[in-house]
C-alpha cells in the first residue's frame, strides 16, 4: 500500500491538513458526496439572488482549551472568519455547535463563551444559531466547538488559482509559526512556554484595508493554518498549475520560534498559524500592499516572501536558503502534531 | 443549588434537549454570545437581499453509528434539513464537518459517507464545504458530525409561535418513539432489536406539499427530536403563552414501542423522533391537511392530537388520558438516553 494508499483505518496524519487529508477528501469523500474535483478552497459559495454567499464550516478540536493567545472560543470564531475573508467574503453571520464531555468544568466553559462573544462581536458577525450535545466524560477530550459562517461576496473582488500569473508575487503578513510552536510547549514541557503567545486573531480587518486599496490586483489568499506555510505555497503552486520560488531569508520568523523549532528538528515551514495571510499580488503593486500591510497592527512584518515562476515540468515549491542553496519544499505528509486547532 | 441552577460541571443531561439544555441555553450561552432572550427556533434566519435565508446547525453523536433504519451521516442530513424544513425554509446548501477518531474503519466511513451522499442528493441539498479533523483513539468515538445547512425563505409561509391562535389545532405526522426506542434497544439488550426501526428520514417532501397547500394556515412545525412530543408541546405552550390539551387516545404509536416503553418504565412522549412534525393548523383546515399527509408515504398515520386553549394562567400542556384523566405534560428534565442523535 502506497502512503497515500486507502488506508484500513484513520490515523491522527489524516487530520494533519497534508497530503494525507488531502487524498482523504479527494478519494474517500468527494466522490460520495458529489463533489467535484476541482481546486479546494476555504469556503464554499453558491449564487443567490444575484450575488454570491460564502459558506466555510470548521470544528476545534484544540487541546488545550486554553493557551496563551487564546482558547479554542477566539480560535473558532477568528478560524472561520478568516477563511471568509481569505475567500473575499465579508462575514456577516455563524453557528455555534458545542459536543462537550460530562465533566467540563462550567468556569471554563463560561470563559470560552465569553471569549466566543467577545470575538464574535469584534468582527461584526452574528451568532444566529447553535446546537448543545453533550457526551459520556471519556467519550470526547472536554469540549469541541464547530462553527459555520455565512459572508457576503465583495463587488471587485476576483479571488482564485485561476488568476495567478507567472511573475505574481507572494506576500505573508507576518511571522511564521507561532501558534503552532506555543500549542507544542503547552503540550510538551519543552521549555519555551514564557516567550510563546499563539498569533490567533481575525485578519478581517487587515483584508479589508488590503481589497478597498487592491481590489483585484490581489489574486488569491489563504491562511496558512494546518501545514503551515508549506502546505500553503504547495496548495498554491497546486492550484495553478505554475511553479513557486520562496526566499527563506524574506521569511519572518521569531526568533524563540525559530530557536524552539531547531532545538526540536522541526521545520518552521510546517508549522501553523492562525493570526496571518499569504496572498498572491500582482508585481506592480505588491510593494504598495506590503506598506499598507504594516501599517495595520496584524501586518507590522508583512514581506515579500517569493514569486511565481512558469512550471517547466510538474509545479512545484522551491526555496533559496539562507546559505544560498535551493531545495524542494514538499507538501506535509501528516502533521507534527495533532490537535492544532 | 435548584436543579436547574448554575451546575459546576457539565452533566449528560445538559445535552437533553430538556429543561436543563434549556437553562444552559438560556442562562450560560445566549448572554454571553449576544444573543436574545426571545423564542427559540429550529434555525436562525437573517434578511438577505431581500429575500430571507435560515441557517441551522446540528452536531451529531449518536452511539451506534449505525442502527436499524438508518446512520449518522443519514441522520445528519435528514436532522439538518428537517430543521430547515420545519422552519417554512427550501435547503439549498449544507455543509459536512466530521471529527474521527483514530482508528474509525475506513470501510464504516465509507459506508456513512455513501449515506450522507445519497441523502443530499435525495433532497437536493448540494454539500459545499467542508472540514476534517482527527483526534487520538479514545478523545472522541469513532465519529461525530456537524452539518450546517442554509436554506431560503417561501413566499406566502409564515411560521411562528405569535400567529398561534386559540383554537388552532395540533397534528402530528406520524407514530412517536421509534428513533429513540431504536436507539436504547441497540444499546441495551432489551430484546426488541428485531422489530424496531428508526423513523429517520427526511420530511422535505412531505412539508413540501403541506405548504403548498396550506400556505398560511400552517402555524407553526417542529420536528420532535430529542425530548419527544413532550419537550416539542412544552415549547409550543412556552413559545405561545397558551395552553395545550393533547388527547392519549388520539397519538399514534407502534405497539412494539408501546409495550417496549412500557416494560422499561420510559414515557413514549419522551422518546426522540427523526422523521416526523408536530404542526399547529388553522382548525378550519386541520381535517384537509390530515388527509394530505396521509396520502404521503411519510405520513400515513398522521393525526390531530390536541388543541390550544386559553391559558388561565402559566401556559402548561395537559394531556387527557385514555382512561379519561388528565395529567400535565413536563417538559423532560435532562434525558433518559443520552447521544440519540
Amino acid at each position: 500500500m502506497s502512503l497515500l494508499g486507502r488506508h484500513d483505518k484513520i490515523v491522527l496524519a489524516h487530520g494533519g491538513g497534508g497530503q494525507l487529508s488531502d487524498s482523504l477528501i479527494r478519494q474517500q469523500i468527494l466522490p460520495r458526496i458529489g463533489g467535484s474535483d476541482s481546486p479546494l478552497y476555504d469556503a464554499g459559495s453558491i449564487e443567490l439572488w444575484g450575488g454570491r454567499i460564502y459558506i466555510s464550516t470548521d470544528s476545534y478540536v484544540v487541546k488545550p482549551l486554553v493557551f496563551p493567545g487564546g482558547d479554542i472560543g477566539k480560535l473558532a470564531v477568528c478560524g472561520t472568519v478568516n477563511d471568509l475573508a481569505v475567500s473575499g467574503a465579508r462575514p456577516v453571520a455563524m453557528s455555534l455547535a458545542l459536543i462537550m464531555a460530562e465533566g467540563l468544568p462550567m468556569d471554563l466553559l463560561e470563559l470560552i463563551l465569553d471569549s466566543i462573544g467577545r470575538t464574535a462581536s469584534e468582527n461584526n458577525v452574528a451568532i444566529i444559531t447553535g446546537d448543545t450535545k453533550t457526551v459520556e466524560a471519556g467519550s470526547a477530550d472536554g469540549l469541541f466547538i464547530n462553527t459555520t459562517g455565512i459572508g457576503l461576496g465583495r463587488p471587485g473582488v476576483d479571488l482564485g488559482f485561476s488568476r495567478i500569473l507567472t511573475g505574481d508575487l507572494i506576500l505573508i503578513t507576518g511571522t511564521i509559526g507561532e501558534h503552532g510552536m506555543t500549542i507544542l510547549s503547552q503540550r510538551q514541557d519543552i521549555g519555551f512556554q514564557s516567550v510563546l503567545t499563539s498569533d490567533c486573531a481575525s485578519v478581517l480587518g487587515l483584508i479589508d484595508e488590503v481589497l478597498a486599496f487592491g481590489g483585484s490586483r490581489v489574486k488569491f489568499m489563504r491562511d496558512p493554518t494546518r501545514g503551515g506555510l508549506a502546505a500553503t505555497v504547495c496548495e498554491i503552486a497546486a492550484g495553478c498549475g505554475q511553479c513557486i520560488e520562496i526566499w527563506e531569508d524574506q521569511i519572518p520568523v521569531q526568533p524563540a520560534v525559530r530557536t524552539a523549532a531547531e532545538m526540536l528538528g522541526l521545520d518552521v515551514l510546517n508549522l501553523a498559524n492562525e493570526g496571518k495571510v499569504v496572498m498572491v499580488v500582482d508585481p506592480a503593486w505588491a510593494d504598495e500592499c506590503v506598506k499598507l500591510c504594516r501599517a495595520h497592527p496584524l501586518g507590522r512584518n508583512a514581506a515579500i516572501i517569493g514569486s511565481v515562476k512558469e512550471a517547466t515540468g510538474v509545479p512545484v515549491v522551491e526555496m533559496k536558503t539562507r546559505i544560498g542553496g535551493r531545495r524542494i519544499v514538499q507538501m506535509p505528509y501528516g502533521t507534527d502534531l495533532p490537535r492544532i486547532c
